[in-house]
């Protein structure tokens, strides 16, 4: 007989097919990420600009059932705010509800959170846990989502444009009131696992796990363990197969094309790139630019995926040898000063410098602040730096990400993310004593398929089924998992 | 020895090189197509909306030399528009430069203009012709350029948002003045040509010939040769291969995806594209579609391009038969009613449509005026039509052009047209008496050729010249033209 | 009420839905072109090479008819040869008997004919035309398929080696027999027209027309009307669209592959190549081998192609820039001297060097037959020549076409071909007085639609029809044609 | 200072730059598989095949130097083989030597193989080791470079050709011989250590580790493994990274091309493809169809690699969805019975049906051997299967292995599969007691990444270099390894 929940499964995925992901409208991704970096700009902010001054923590503010236990700039947004959740995260609530099918189990989850992805704590919210949750970045609250959240009951502590100290302050309401006790945390970036550690070890005493999604989160947990120090078992659901991919080759392949037009309305036909680091980021930039005709190089420091460049038709160069004739230059290395002054001082006219890797190391921006340099700002985002004898090159994004920075991450890259976040959450939670020990794991594979499932309804996916004795054949269980650990 | 010219292409041609297309900034283009259509977005305007609303015709102006031989919003705006051109149109300055290297004919070439190419007229002018320009669309100025173009003492006739009377009387300015006489038409719609043929017949004795750039205009010019009216050469550049290839193809495969993105964000991987129409525009959009990870199917009615689009690799089929289950709908006909309001009632949820093709006419836009549909504005060029059953069709820029709508066109595309506009000027006002009859021509091919080797430096490209042996071999000139007018 | 040829059509239609084009079995085509340029290959070849060296011209043969009214090597083969028809080409002929649906007319068509397609003689013939047949070069003759039309009653002269006396004799039984008079000639390189004008001027009284399909011819038949000497009408088929498109762009983006692929198992991943020429040729190698990985780069002398290599993302280079570098060289140019003695002397070891483009002019092999240079036969159409320090260049098919040598022309492509000969043979002949004058025509675009919408049915394509509606608002005839005759 | 095998290093790279792999030559991989499933052909084979019919167990031959340590087909045809290792393998025996470059280890190596990469074998003793060497198929051995072999003085026991008992008889002389004792066993498939471990276990007190290089023999460790059998350590090198994406993704992408071209000439333009099964075959075999202008269809069981083929634009269906529609079925699943008797009969007349996974179980073959349906064998590896309505199913290489069958293995990708051979050799050989347990390992990441970088030179590419502050930065060693061990 079929269990309850795929019952309910199928009832959903009935909705989920009817009113698949919405577009025509900017995500709230996209807000997210766009003032996450974006101080200048304003017009395209939903956020009223107008508002009073008065700090958040020192307003008193309820919802409409007389809640006052959230901090958020404007309760008064909240009916723009769920507007806005509505059409935008129709799909991945969805998604996160047949993701989240055991949810008998999310009705003694209490969650200490810090991350970007509200819909996810609504979800869990609505299904049953108990959450307290603040923003891992000063920058990325939409203010009126949060004040959507806030008055449908989620205790939420957070607002765009906090000071350091704020953020510290809303990661303390995430942890620190009298009777909350929570029992998993969920993090991105490692701010909130860090707080806990250094001001409230004793909260790990009932804390099952940790679910962690970023990479500096990531390493900071690897750093933990690697000193004997993680107390509570960890889950990195930055490397699983179906995240990764998404996250990086999938998003990028978009996003690179899209953070250069939105910016430099550049042509990319005929256009010489190189592209610095052939990773799955790189891969993305690489076949994007090909495909619409523009001549790529590639620097590498691994010659495996030096030689993948070579097999996909790109040239292998150090920087230096193209540096003078390229037009536009884009790092995706994740390492530091991959374009230093002096290649700066050899690019010609106009040359597009802009970066898609992580942070903003990879560009040594720092150098270009020098006086015999002008500094102009042509539109938000770009910045011509002016030469004393006329060169410009144009930076974009004053070297940070341009992928948050310009352009928009799909709802479905945010959907992928949140279900794997969901999914991680219930199995650490639910995982018998023993199974995961004081160290990091990665996604089980067969969760990380699961994720991928849910989502190839939207894409009209018919999955083949494994005959009973193919199964025995190849020695795997019909339902997966189907494939080795380290396959990707 | 180098004629004169040659020498000074030389000069121009380093010049050219060392300060290429400029990039970072929205192109004066943008500013232009955005505006012509949306009268809603005012953010990314640089007009100042907080205008006095006086009617430009009723002011007072006069330019800094104390000129008063022109009307434009306001005079003041000079100096910013200014700017404008230097950032963004320097190249094309350039090149238009080099393509007019017969300037001394110039001097003597009166011309009354209809177009939206402002900065083909300003190069002409600083060459010595005298010109007389007003807008071929009561959007397409832009405020700031024009007052620019008037203070350089340019002849101009144009402001953003004129009535339909306004926009005749500004023609009219272009050729009824005293001591005015024209002896060349440069016409973007034919507007322009209409009306001196109602007008003023007599001005057509000098006219040495007309230069018309748009599909509609040529479609008039072939009219009235079909009809034995056509009273003086034209020529067609609409046609030439080099502006087609750029202002469809290549143009296209970028602008589809500029478009799409901006306005919906949406991811283009997995989905379901019908492209209908396989002709250059809609190779283009197709060819970017595939490479970016969308499954494309393709309307046609002429078999020959339908066959081009089965060895393209994509399906051929009947709009019927994959309207239920495509995610975007792309009309690239150049026909009309091609999606009906039948189709509309099909369609999936969240189904994009738009209209890359001509005009406003492919998607019967009409027939979703109805009293059970309603439509929500949710962002600028973005309309949900919503069903009653609360199916949202996304359509986008009220089905006219998205490509002038939504995303913008290259500088590099501008300067290829200007380009061609300027060499066809040159021919007919140059061509020996019996060259052209009263007829409409195709740009000469070796003309083509030319416009398309001025913009080779730009991508560092270097031609192969045939040796005498190879030229008397092949039984062509060394210097071209190198294929038959029928090559595309 | 349908005309009788429709319905004919309609039943054809459905055959040729249930049997479309036969694979598996190397075509005709392939035995044809092999042969045709490869006199060292014998494996492959269907010919017994072990039948006697009697001259076809001495021997007496009749078929089992007791007809003699042909000469063939063997007309016992003809059974052998049979088979082959009916396997490889049994989707052509359906082809060809729906476009031939007037084939009332061909029962007075009678043909003197000089082409490498048996196919499309037979079926006329089948259909009730007269034709005398003999092959257009003196290797591309397959004796058994030779043989079964000699035993189906056709006039065939051809077999496979003649001799240049053997070839012209057979040319001459195509024209010159007692009581034998053609209305049309159907030439393929321009070798029977030539003999008719030189030895039988007068029976062009009573020739309708010449359908020519080769560059050569078509050049010749040019010159002829160029210098007023051209006595009928004839038909360029060379240049219709749909026959251009496959021959070169679409053929030849397989066959490079393939031709590369079978001689020197070269991997295309990674390699860098020069192709030497951006027109159709040279656009469909480019398409390939960029797609599989290889690193192109192009030399072009016409900016119009230039441009759109760089704007496909290709560097355009001198052959001198690169020639050190590169592991291929391939040239479609249609040029002479292309490659020449210096280049290949600058070639690094293994490069492989061949020709896409036509004749065996554009390599200059003849300068590498010098007594310094050793010349290695290593496989049949392979040679390695080694200079005196060891270093090889391999030389396909000694600069020979390297489609034609080494890889075959799918069947596809030759009922593209033979098709559109059939059309233009039936509109020289059934055109009334007057249309044709004595000048060289291309295929009225029309029928070149109509060969296209006869294969559409192969790729299980749907075209769209125009309503009366549009196709007033277009200005069309519902069937076409579509678009103007310059349209590519 | 630099270590002496630094200086070889850089002496053998500048001798490997001066002759790349050469090209123009069936390479020995062809004659090799082809051989080893094809033994219908003959005329491609180098194999003399009007040789006498003894036995080569029968026959006593020496080599020139006196030496009968061998059994080989025909000590005679030494000569030959030995011309073609030299043409065709010149470039991996170079890469070879580079890789082994700690080769003093080698002198006291002394190995027992059955394998099929015998330039491995010759290079291995060139250096110093001790080797006695089988076949690892009784049909892959080329007779001629065996000969060669055992002329160098290399201990070889194989012929094409062998029997069953042939087959294990040579295998025990590899193992079996007074005075030697093995150290290392090289083996592809497993046939070898089954024998050791059956016959002889004692002999694995002196072997320090296994190599094995076939999914097939890694199985078999891996059972072991589990079964706490395993008694030495062994390195499987299958699923390095760098040997699977050659192998797989980059071999595959060009051999389905080849495959079929070679054996149907089927045009790819506009063909409906299914591909069963998107891992590393199925993505190489779809890019390179996609890009020849085929509609691909996917089917597949793991949702992750189903997400991956909706992101890359195929469709992703059950199989019985688009069985009757398509024009090409391809297994590439590793799977059994994936094609089957009902999915046979309902595919449409003509269809190609092929392997490109594993073995020869992926299309139920068998179930086509009924009375009902007719076979012919159009040509060597081409097999028409014929149903009593006539309809006709292209079945190639009786469903083995296409690209084995009937395409060709580029130098290229035997030369990276060599080295990582040897690599692991020297690896298990030279590490400290303990570093490898009674396991099975995949290869180190760094010696993954060396023999990358060993190939990098014949594509010019040129790796960029850490600096000190960067790796630690990075926190990873300037010479590697750059990734973590689950990279792909």
């Amino acid at each position: 007989p079929k269990k309850e929940w795929q019952i309910q499964f199928a009832d959903d995925m009935q909705e989920f097919t009817k009113f698949p992901t919405k577009t025509g409208r900017r995500s709230l991704s996209r807000s997210i990420s766009q003032s996450s970096t974006d101080s200048y700009s304003s017009a395209a902010s939903y956020t009223d600009s107008s508002d009073d001054e008065v700090s958040p923590r020192e307003k008193q503010q309820t919802n409409s059932k007389g809640s006052s236990n959230f901090c958020v700039k404007n309760i008064k947004q909240a009916e723009f705010g769920r507007r806005e959740i509505e059409i935008a995260e129709q799909g991945i609530v969805i998604l996160l509800r047949l993701a989240l099918h055991s949810w008998v189990a999310l009705l003694f989850l209490t969650l200490s959170s810090c991350t970007s992805t509200q819909v996810l704590i609504e979800t869990l919210c609505a299904l049953g846990a108990q959450c307290r949750w603040s923003a891992c970045n000063i920058y990325s609250t939409q203010n009126e989502v949060a004040a959507a959240l806030a008055e449908a009951g989620v205790a939420v502590f957070a607002w765009k444009g906090e000071s350091e100290d704020d953020f510290w302050w809303c990661i303390d309401r995430c942890v620190n009131m009298d009777g909350w006790q929570a029992n998993m945390i969920l993090d991105d970036g490692g701010d909130l696992t860090h707080w806990v550690y250094k001001k409230y070890p004793n909260v790990f005493k009932k804390i099952r796990g940790i679910v962690e999604e970023s990479v500096t989160g990531v390493h900071r947990l690897y750093q933990l363990s690697k000193a004997g120090k993680l107390c509570v078992p960890a889950m990195n659901v930055n490397d699983s197969v179906t995240k990764q991919k998404f996250d990086n080759l999938y998003c990028c392949r978009e996003s690179i094309l899209d953070g250069l037009k939105r910016t430099t309305d550049v042509m990319f036909g005929g256009k010489q790139v190189v592209v610095c680091g052939y990773g799955e980021v790189g891969k993305g930039c690489c076949a994007a630019l090909k495909a619409l005709g523009a001549i790529v190089y590639i620097t590498e420091i691994d010659p495996i995926c030096a030689l993948q460049a070579c097999m996909d038709g790109f040239r292998v160069v150090k920087l230096n040898e193209v540096i003078r004739q390229v037009d536009v230059v884009i790092t995706c290395t994740g390492n530091k000063n991959v374009v230093t002054r002096e290649h700066l001082d050899r690019m010609k006219n106009s040359c597009i410098v802009c970066n898609m890797g992580h942070s903003n190391t990879e560009i040594d921006v720092t150098s270009l602040r020098t006086p015999e340099l002008t500094w102009e700002r042509v539109r938000s985002q770009v910045d011509h730096v002016i030469w004393p004898d006329g060169k410009r090159v144009v930076l974009l994004a004053e070297g940070r990400l341009l992928n948050l920075s310009c352009s928009t991450v799909p709802t479905f890259v945010l959907s992928i993310t949140a279900t794997t976040q969901a999914l991680a959450l219930i199995e650490l939670y639910n995982a018998p004593e023993g199974r995961y020990k004081q160290d990091v794991y990665l996604l089980p594979k067969k969760m990380d398929e699961y994720v991928a499932s849910l989502h190839l309804p939207s894409f009209d996916a018919h999955l083949t089924e494994l005959t009973d004795d193919q199964a025995k054949y190849l020695g795997l269980n019909k339902n997966g998992p189907f494939k080795p650990n380290y396959y990707r």
